[in-house]
């Protein structure tokens, strides 16, 4: 037996997230399907994250064990031709560990949300960003979104519906960054809570928009409550950038 | 009578180009259809640049004539609001003197051509960019697109269906930069012929690959002979990005 590391990349926007479902639709489904054709039986594959529906990814993480090595090209390049249509693509397969774990021996994942901050609709980006039409300030949104760095309980950053047992994270880095009419959010973190990003960006845009202040960001994570979360942003401008190991 | 000059984003992918069709289904068809419902009146529009099926735009230009003057930030909201869902976007509508023509007032058009590097097919870019599966050394096709700069019969790198009276142009910059797997091109000229840029990027990947050497692009050239051309590249990657007046 021979365990793979697989970099995967993928277009968010067709799929009920990544997790596999009843009747396929998931990013999941449609790798393990390819699998399947590959070796004759069916494998379950393990990853780093598990993104929501529309949500991308540039390099999710996944593990999967085969019965009979093969070259890592020759795995990335057969899935790949078995996974088209779908917008999902092997970028990366390498042997790994049989110790290695997608998901638990990840050290850190970086996500980046993507905001484009004009009047006119989006064309090219489509599906791929989230249009915000009022001006924002992300020198304000990047300041106070360092009141989130550091150790804290999240859980006005949560959705109810997050199996986590604790609340409790470390945001390593979370950084807004303007590139003309782009908005750029980097979170960092050893792992995230469901919904963790989405509902921390749509926070800092009340903050880019001027409704609220630092201190009432501030005030949101002190109250530990849900109920004091900004509107959730859409799943459209999250991307699973990267996902670290030892 | 009040001119007005649009800057206009579109994905190219569902469109036979920017050039009105009979049946419609080209991007100036869009536009037009949406000032017919604002106006009342059909109304013809002028680009640039007729940019051809699959071809993509972040900076077209069109201008328009209306009887009665509107607020330029209106006019663009209104033209958005009346084009969706079609991927095209207003991104600014100005104020223009009479004597300004989209086509003919331009001084300078600037393509830019997206490969992406590598096995991987393409996800989140498809449609966006041209995936070219070997190596390309970026740095040999820099160099050797430099034999293209400057004033020459581009007859080789134009359609057989190009229209325009002459087949001299002046390349003023033709540069290539790898960033990752990404390798862009830039190509800025007065005015392009029909699929100059496409097949001059055509060549250079036969460069990149090792296939052709600069002397060879220099002979192709030279040979003013549209049979030398290299296999001309497809429309995914091209965007008109920006175009120059006074």
């Amino acid at each position: 037996m021979q365990r793979y590391k697989l970099t995967i990349e993928y277009d968010g926007t067709p799929f009920f997230g990544w997790q596999s479902q009843k009747g396929g639709g998931a990013v999941q489904d449609v790798l393990e399907d390819a699998i399947e054709k590959l070796c004759g039986t069916r494998l379950r594959v393990q990853a780093a994250g598990r993104t929501d529906a529309g949500v991308h990814a540039l390099g999710q993480v996944a593990h999967l064990d085969l019965e009979n090595a093969m070259r890592t090209d020759r795995l990335r390049d057969a899935l790949n031709a078995l996974m088209r249509p779908h917008p999902v693509a092997i970028v990366e397969a390498q042997e790994a560990p049989d110790t290695f774990e997608a998901r638990f021996s990840a050290i850190r994942r970086h996500y980046l949300y993507r905001i484009v901050n004009r009047r006119a609709p989006l064309t090219l980006d489509r599906g791929q960003a989230w249009l915000v039409n009022k001006p924002l300030d992300a020198d304000a949104m990047h300041e106070a979104a360092q009141v989130l760095v550091g150790t804290h309980d999240f859980t006005t950053f949560r959705s109810t519906l997050c199996q986590a047992k604790s609340p409790v994270k470390t945001m390593e880095e979370l950084s807004v960054s303007r590139y003309g009419e782009d908005i750029e959010i980097i979170a960092r973190s050893r792992s995230f809570l469901h919904n963790q990003v989405r509902s921390i960006v749509g926070s800092l845009k009340l903050v880019g928009e001027g409704k609220w202040s630092r201190r009432d960001l501030e005030r949101a994570l002190a109250a530990k409550d849900r109920a004091t979360c900004g509107p959730v942003s859409p799943p459209d401008g999250l991307y699973l950038l990267k996902v670290d190991y030892d």
